[in-house]
């Protein structure tokens, strides 16, 4: 795994990486457009924007930006979520990314059955989170999507969370199921969950391991006083949490108590969809195009 | 909120606490031991060792420690967890530390109808966080020993914050009862209590405020960015969290994430319960202790 969001943009870089073409989903917010004007300035996407043309100009104008950026007029949040579905479908975008507009509204095009985008049995939110202090990213999930997950979805948590990581070329990725304590609980319906879970058929170069405590599957000094038998110690790549509360306050601690980092993407549709919270800085919003683009890049 | 565990223990200094009597339950357990060996030369505890005579023994030559503990041979952990609880009900023990004990068989014997020292209709864990990155403390309830609490049971989580905010001087504490989000959602039945528990009727200086998201329970930029309507803005004491999952993550990041401190307690009984894990440091259960005193000091 990564070392922290610079190491990626410098992997990026390495790679030599095509220009993605992202879509900004009711661009019309200031933030959102600022972070995408900022990632289109380095270079790395080429950015439509799909909103209230006169607003988007407005805040392009306020904030001398002087690049023309394609506009597509949208009158509705519907229609805006429409078109910029279309652009993925039909014209081979690359990423979505959600600006002024309800997560519900922007997913309801996306997977509609029809003229939808949808690929995987499961939509799920994938935040990557910058741990200073550890020296190195964890991905969580799902903090921000599935409320509490049955075990169907959580496969297709399991599944993204994979996908996401070999498009982050990360080898043999380990991800651990969390909960109390790394064994089962009766009293504990999701520890019994986690260790079905682990037990199903994954890939072969892919270690699933649970229910396991996040102090284990963080810490290689606890595993060890712990006298952990599992495969994970410490190493964890990729943290699942049973429902959207823990992964919430899991994904947010790590820049709310230390100066972490974060980025935050939906896994599952055509193309990565980027999603932050209102209360973003422009800076995750950077980072989560950033994540987006390596996964555009690593599943062509 | 004390800003970090040192100024806790200089608080302690400064009210001239008492000397407290601890009592050890199943003392033959090193780090546990060596603890409570370390505050009593340090001068806040009397210590009383229940347990395997000759084991304590041994721990006690081996590590050079010259001073007479009083010891109470306990042959079961039954009569171990029996023999401690029985000095608190009749001799004035002050407070209760779980050594080489299953929680749950200590828990029986407090609980005990007869015999025990059950005080509150609940028995809950709150753990004490120093976060150094936030420069403070934050009390986190119950990430360690009920699962999946029902209406009445937060009820008796909340009640017993509130003591321990009492008992630590915390004037009118700001009690958060977190979630994924700031708002009541119809899929997640705890934001629903959360609502229903923040207009229950309690004390007049105490405020507990939910659903509310961690972000703005703990960071006031963020509350002010999302114009959040309610009193508790970055400044909350308390964090309630819905499950042992979501409190057992939260309670562990504050050390594994950062190299941040902590403390855990068991609170609803006549005497404050030390309670750490197997993976605790001798710092963590040197500072459960000190938490301890302060419980006992401030409810006396």
């Amino acid at each position: 795994m990564f070392k922290n969001f610079v190491e990626l943009e410098t992997m990026l870089i390495r790679k030599k990486m095509k220009m993605k073409r992202l879509v900004l989903v009711n661009a019309h917010e200031e933030a959102s457009l600022l972070s995408v004007v900022e990632l289109a300035q380095r270079g790395y996407i080429e950015a439509i924007l799909v909103g209230n043309t006169e607003e988007i100009q407005a805040i392009l104008e306020k904030n001398n930006i002087k690049e023309n950026y394609q506009i597509i007029d949208a009158k509705s949040d519907q229609e805006a979520a429409f078109k910029a579905v279309e652009l993925v479908r039909n014209d081979g975008a690359d990423i979505l990314m959600k600006g002024f507009i309800q997560t519900s509204d922007l997913l309801k095009e996306v997977v509609n059955r029809e003229t939808g985008i949808r690929k995987q049995a499961v939509l799920s939110h994938i935040a990557l989170v910058e741990i200073p202090y550890l020296e190195r990213l964890f991905m969580i999930t799902d903090g921000g999507m599935l409320t509490y997950p049955t075990y169907e979805q959580k496969k297709g948590i399991i599944f993204n969370a994979i996908k996401v990581s070999t498009a982050l070329d990360i080898k043999e990725p380990k991800i651990a199921l969390l909960d109390a304590a790394e064994h089962t609980n009766p009293r504990i319906p999701s520890s019994q969950e986690s260790e079905w879970l682990s037990k199903e058929a994954w890939e072969n170069d892919v270690i699933v391991e649970g229910p396991i405590s996040i102090d284990i599957a963080v810490s290689k000094d606890i595993a060890d006083k712990k006298s952990y038998p599992g495969k994970i110690k410490g190493d964890a790549d990729v943290l699942v949490v049973p429902d959207i509360i823990s992964g919430n306050i899991l994904g947010k601690v790590g820049t709310l108590f230390t100066d972490g980092k974060m980025a935050g993407i939906i896994e599952g549709a055509k193309v990565p969809i980027v999603l932050t919270s209102r209360g973003s800085s422009k800076e995750e919003k950077e980072n989560s195009i950033l994540l987006a683009c390596y996964i555009a890049e690593g599943s062509v």
